[in-house]
């Protein structure tokens, strides 16, 4: 008899600690990659009417009208688009549908770090492979694992993968490639152009960044039709309710919202990142809604604690190859001249 | 190499079949245990408040104001209440935690039939033992599995458990009970009263039926804190939308039009039965918003279908000892004149 009924693999599972989401509104908030401006008005406007309708039935269990609008809006076939409670949800079910026992899950470091905790979860081989910026290291291809996690833009680089890159490890590949995209939007170029050439691949995206809805909890991923079929074998029979189905709609029906806040973003970006090199700070190339900024011999620690007396809370990873530097959220233009200001105090 | 990236598992796998849900409205729907009642209109109220709101942040990743809520609630401490996706995230959450490799997961039949779906999934060995109703038969506990599931009121039959039993049951058990109190808002006595002297024991709620709200997604847990902080391991890093989180709160701030419509469906149930017993129907007491048809020689399948000619859904399982009746959702009371009328041309 165990003492406990949880399996010794989750007892001694060190749980992801998502970035802090301190109460109230003192502080300015570049730690976990939010949208500074807020959703479409139609997200509320649909919300607020399927609120009102018949919440006391089941949604579609496939979210049927989201995946329809979803396939229109991105140029591909229905059944090729699985929709997430959030892409967290579809990151998971690649491993519920791929992994067996002794199986392995790879992916080049540093990056996201709720892939090892997913792998963990799993009861998977977690394999991490040291990476430059945008390359994908030979290592990586001779793991061979039933699921690699290939994020581009990269968390917390924001370099991007080339394309030749990925479809030519795809090729390569007999497990599930992830192509996680979550920031695509902020700049780089989208897998969904090659996905139909893999059946092993995966893209996902998620309404959290360039959408403005990380509080709704929503995610997309294209794939095969036959792999889309599989991976709905693995997803809570009802996973996306019909608010969020309401919601997403409504936020891919006004793109030109999220195109509009995605430029802002990118502009800011471009003044913060040359406003920093210009103060001699080493700041890498991103396209995505965040950068990474090299803290050269104050550390990363220093830094996160100093911003954080003057009120601006950034993200600091307390782990090997990480410690030298802070992830800073690309904010309004008024929250990142409270940040320059508090960098130079 | 292998051909699919998707484990044969997984491909084998016969996927969970969710009752239908028949676009358009013309058909009187008793067939998936939805609340024919709409949800309190503080839920619609909430929720298009806090859609006007911050969306472009993340929630609370452990739901904490609606486990706040819950605590106060039900009169148990908020550490000793998980949020879920759904009480079908729920239910996946408790195999992703307790089951290894060769671990089994047990359950009396008949019940709900995702418990296989999730069972196998998880790649655990399904043990499915069979049982009177109201029993919970001796080989159960012989099983000795990893996760037991103990559907009180049960479906399809809506009978309950001697809570004297359900207690016996998990103090002789080292492995995780988990008892899904989906219906038991509708008449049956709850597992809360003695949870906390099983460590052992989860206690899974679900807002889909007594609180009218199916089409939010949202359930509830409650156990020892030692296994609520295992169980939020392995759950989905933000489970919980911002939407469903406010509307949770708000439906529970609303508890007298839960038990109103609970009342209202339970004095409509008992005058159902009451007609179809008199009609010589051989119907069981249901202690749930649904209740089982035995349809004697012309078997299940044959009422299904002449009653879905007429316009009315019922819900036939195509499984051993299930095709002998139906099960059907009590309604509105127009809703279950038409389902008499329906049964008897």
């Amino acid at each position: 008899m165990r003492s406990s009924p949880i399996s010794a693999r989750v007892q001694e599972l060190a749980p992801y600690v998502p970035g802090e989401q301190p109460a109230g509104g003192s502080l300015i908030k570049l730690n976990t990659n939010e949208n500074p401006y807020p959703p479409s008005p139609r997200v509320a406007e649909a919300v607020a009417r399927e609120a009102a309708g018949v919440l006391q039935l089941y949604p579609s269990a496939t979210a049927e009208p989201l995946r329809e609008k979803a396939a229109a809006v991105y140029g591909v076939d229905c059944e090729e688009v699985l929709v997430g409670n959030g892409s967290d949800e579809i990151l998971a079910m690649c491993l519920r549908a791929c992994i067996d026992d002794g199986d392995s899950v790879a992916y080049p470091l540093p990056t996201y770090s709720l892939y090892r905790t997913l792998g963990e979860i799993a009861g998977a081989r977690v394999v991490e492979v040291p990476a430059e910026p945008g390359v994908i290291p030979e290592a990586l291809a001779a793991e061979r694992a039933a699921v690699t996690f290939l994020c581009t833009p990269n968390s917390p680089t924001g370099v991007v993968l080339p394309l030749a890159e990925v479809a030519s490890f795809a090729a390569g590949a007999s497990g599930l490639v992830v192509v996680d995209e979550a920031y695509v939007d902020f700049g780089a170029t989208s897998a969904l152009e090659i996905f139909r050439q893999h059946p092993n691949m995966l893209v996902a995206r998620t309404f959290s960044k360039s959408f403005s809805l990380a509080g709704l909890r929503l995610g997309l991923a294209f794939g095969s039709r036959g792999l889309v079929a599989e991976m709905m074998k693995v997803k809570d029979s009802y996973n996306v309710s019909r608010l969020a189905i309401a919601a997403g709609v409504a936020a891919l029906d006004d793109y030109a919202w999220m195109e509009s806040n995605v430029d802002r973003i990118c502009a800011t970006r471009a003044r913060v990142i040359d406003t920093l090199r210009e103060r001699g700070y080493v700041v890498s190339d991103s396209r995505a809604n965040f950068f990474w900024l090299n803290c050269g011999k104050e550390g990363g620690a220093a830094v996160y604690e100093r911003l954080r007396e003057r009120g601006v809370l950034v993200r600091f990873f307390d782990h090997d190859g990480l410690r030298s530097g802070v992830r800073v959220t690309v904010g309004s233009d008024a929250e990142m001249e409270r940040f320059l200001e508090a960098l130079s105090e």
